[in-house]
């Protein structure tokens, strides 16, 4: 059986991951994150590819082509988390199963960061683990699709 | 070194596990979880307890007895996630790491579950993933622990 | 057949019942009130057990315990109405047709008493009658129990 | 000594009943309830007369009229419910005691349904037990006014 | 096949059409409009009867009467749009499709007049076009029944 | 010059003055009352006609009579002050002066009697002397009109 | 007897009056309207004094000297009207009856100018008929201290 | 007279129609729909031009663009309709006017999809009628143009 | 006459201090404080005990053992201040005049520790002084029963 | 060592007290407690300098003074409890510590009397011992100055 | 042509500046900065006046008397910002342009300093930049004028 | 000394300055702006460049180039102003100065443009000076660089 793909899609400003704000975001690059989120998938027999953008048209676009070509999303929403009706009807409208990630504990912050708006379409959330939090997620995303024994 | 040791709190009614609800909160009982969550521990080479109560107050002071016999709390409030004052002031006086955990994604159900009263005591929240919830925050409070490399 | 057996839940402070403010909640005790409860069961044939409790975990087992036990629940949850998520998953978990009672009409009453938690749960509610709001919610639940002519 | 007599009061839509979502009202039309009243009414020695009306400014007026007409009020505000000032003065400047009857527990449906403006001025509320709400609080009406022994 | 029949609802003030603040309602009378109506239904095929009151019983009335005796509605609820639980309740009662018709922009007006209570028993809503409103609601009614291909 | 007409609306439950709550509302009845203002118009040079009743569709009616027929409008809403967007409309529609009047001082009263819907569309508003409420609006719409010195 | 006094208490920038914002305040200066207000006095059979500030604090002096000094006071708290507990509880110290004005209908104008802080400590509140609401007031005043026949 | 062209605007998430959540959007693709519209536009004598897009920017850049360019714009903002200031300004920026189209009753679904922030530049809006709504929007358009007839 | 006495009660987490967020309740224990309290109390000629529980259930049963126990009561609710009911109905039921303390200026502190639900219930509340609260509570009691010269 | 100094600020309105509602603010006037309050400050070793004024601009003058004059400050900000950014700031700019004092519960008073807004610069607050808040709160600002053992 | 006058208004606590929270408020004092502004003036040709009250009313004295005397009014109204509606009417009153000056950046500090309730009346507002943003202002207010190119 | 150098960001819609609704956002175009923007940093003695765009994610990706390559912001958020968490962000993690500028008065305007979410990452904002704001905002930018004296 071929091995099940995940889209792994990171929201805007993670793409200056290591240098901004790193009290908060942590002190690893979004490559480092994305080597480690390679190396996890690798040895959870998943092949994942990854897409991140500053504009939540081209985010949209990369879900909506997810449908037939992944199995499953994770994405961590940042700035959109609480706002774009665009990117939950993207990940609806795929019907792929799909987690979110944040990599602060947003509900221990600002009022405006904390109810996403994304959750009514995903399987769960995970916050507060810094970059392990994508890799929590995969295990998550993993195990519901089948492909390993939980966690 | 000794191995650290990890306190694991579960909420009001989660001893109904496996029976309760189960399209919500899945087939497994408690006991099956807390297998898991030990067998996952030995792998990663820590210790952990287990407690759970229908009675705030006993959690309360579960928690407080954890202070200087455990390193750290996984804790899944149930009930008392948007409510407990008492909870709350309880893991920030134990002084230790503690992870939120939640079965169900509370941010896609009912607004009276969602907002979590005692994340800003947390390092981070889980929810969604069933049973597996438990075995990912584990393993984030390992890492958060030094005890293992992440994930 | 076996008769079909009912438990009543009391819940904080009703202990009182008799002393407590009689202006709002009435002269009768509560031994008189489960006198009146177990009367009116005897004569719809119904089987009675009472439970009260200051504390919300006593009656988050009681309700657990009621599951394959009883066949319906009477439950005044006072001070908990507006509060206890784990009262409502105690009473969704155990699976019986629950009826909430209170004595004073709390639609009349300060805002914080009036929304309660708890109907989502429920068949029905009864508010305002004093202790014969039991006796009423008693009728409503054997008719829903099948044991008596409506009413 | 006379009988006592009941007003019992219909809210709009309820001369619908029996044909009307009968999976949340129930398939007993008004006429059926209004027999069953009126067999349990004898049964209390009381008289009971019957209003539906479409319109507020007719219950209002049929309100007025119970003024030394009647003894007591019955009265589902349906549609109303959250909205009449004009019902709730009527009931007020009746100066008889009323009971408030839903045939669905209001309380577990949509947020505009749940609070009664109304129940300022009644003795109790009565919701969630279809047809047999009715029944209930005619009991609860009886008990008020002295007419029998308490339910 | 007889012709279907729709029911065209027009709600309180409507009758002053023509000479009502025409700078916000327009200057056509409501028979101007009605004629209008009438003649799109010919053209469609379709049976037409309209009632005017500004009684909101008269018009619950009027929708319950529509059950067995139409195949759809046409309602401009004016000045109930947002307060009127009865019409919403006739609505869903008589079981027949509804479009909601409204002259103005509801939408860029006062906050009072936006949130429609009716919505939750409608196929659609249609605001802002003047009394041709109510013509593109005839289309997409018919749409609906099946009478003629859409728009 | 003919006399100037001012047509006196009374809103639902006004027919009951005098009896109803008389420590809120005063002991004159409504013909007590309408006979003070006839007076007082008579005084004035002023016509008067009187209309009262429990039915919002009547009431907006005699207000859209009232049109070319009257050259002023004096209105107690009574239960329909906050709610009734109907009321409203019909007022601003009659494109008549209008004065709004309370017998209480609703601004010292429950919340939801407070906040008037209609006073957008009214010259000012008259609450809290009693039945003198109407004799002040009386004369401050006569001035408004033009057939007075002030007060 | 003595006569009665009343004193008129006109708050912050109401000694502009004539000058500011004629479309909304008139063209009369407050000198006009005291005038005014003392004729129609004087027709009364009352004696009154005048007190404008443009500071809460000699307002509320005026107020405070009030007491054994007049009978009554009629009051346009201006700008003070929703934020001046100050002013409300010097009301309340005077003991003396006391009555609202407003040039404006301040029920049609922005939010903040609507809900009185001072309505629970007045008899009654004139609104929207410019300076003829002072007339207005002495009258309902008047009417209140038993000065005149009512109106 | 040259041809009066309409610049028909889909917001985000449009271009997946008939494939995309069909129980709520329907099972006709974009092209499908876009055919229907050029078709009722060429029956009506209107040029009609494309224009879809997940980018808010460039949505804001096609209204732009749409002045001096078209006569008329209808636009379903989608995922935008509640959040985009963007979008309100560029059409208010076009002077053009517009109509709001949505393919679902967005006033019968979540509380987030119902306020339209753009309502306030537009003419009207049409919702619930699927792939139709689409088609009685160009008309009211077309109408509104001077185009045709009504409806 | 016999020695007056006070019952003190320490809510939840209140066993901790001196060790717990030592900059917010500062450095003494439970067991200083107690000590404090006693003596001061011996000063006053206050006979007291001593109550501190980490379950709402267990602090509801100790204040409703106070009733002809004691002669009043201390309480700093802690986490239960602002959501319970339970512990508010007990103060009301004992009918003892009751101080309610805060170690910390919960005015100063998050929104969810500020509004006191129990405060309807008591004589007044002192917050702020750290463990000298209890002391000035006391003091203040004392003066409420009669027991020492104020202050 | 010279004596320590505090100003006591008394706000609007406390002029009166004595005579001003006695059932709630007691029947002292305020220069019965300004000598209580002078006479525990004497056998605190304290000097004590008092303020009263009904502007808030003269209050905020005297505790601009304060600084460099005095050591801590009692304040009852009566009126401005709940709106004054000026006297806020004026405390915080004054460097100094200080106790809010209230003569009544304002915790159980109306909504708009509850929430201070100069908590955020005191120490702590002392509410609804009457006349004796005072001396309390002169007891708890002379332990935070180091003048005398606790209490 | 004679030079133009700007009156310079300085709220409460501003005569504090340069000692009071200088880590939020800077260094300087009103007179340094009213030394600036002066310099600044007389570069542009324009004249100035200061005025510095901590008494709203002495504030909206002043800007009365702008009327005639100034052609323009920079105003720091720091603790009425909110909450004055006095001075938002004396603004408004006086016909001036007037320019809003915040020291401190309002917008990023605590929720009740945010929204002004001046700045209905003026043309613009400038906030953050410490002394300077008088400075600014004047440059702002003086194009407005048209005394200089702007900025 | 190389000279300073300010990135200026004109946000969506921006590019129609000078077309778009002149009698609010005034005459001048963009270019217009951006050469008098020119001058004036020529006159400091900065360098500026230019961005605008309608798309959000250019803007982000605009502001993360700008670390390391200019000193300082200016940015006009138009009307991502309240919405766009997305460039709050990317400003914090730019760690450059920023400020905040707004042709119109919105603080002036509709409830949605108010409330900057920009704001707790800038150093102020400046509003309704049309073109000039941005000028001002520049001197207040430079001021903050220590490129000029004040102003």
């Amino acid at each position: 059986m071929a091995a099940k793909c995940v889209l792994v899609v990171h929201g805007c400003n993670l793409n200056l991951l290591g240098t901004r704000e790193p009290e908060i975001y942590g002190t690893e690059t979004l490559d480092d994150i994305n080597g480690e989120i390679a190396a996890l998938a690798e040895e959870l027999g998943l092949e994942v590819s990854f897409f991140q953008s500053n504009e939540e048209g081209a985010v949209i676009d990369a879900i909506q082509r997810a449908r037939g070509n992944a199995d499953g999303i994770l994405i961590n929403p940042a700035g959109w988390t609480t706002t774009s009706v665009g990117i939950l009807d993207a990940i609806k409208a795929s019907g792929l199963p799909a987690v979110e990630v944040h990599l602060s504990n947003i509900h221990a912050r600002e009022e405006f960061r904390r109810n996403s708006l994304i959750a009514s379409a995903t399987i769960g959330q995970i916050a507060g683990f810094g970059a392990q939090s994508y890799l929590l997620a995969l295990r998550g995303l993993a195990a519901h699709l089948g492909v390993e024994e939980r966690a």
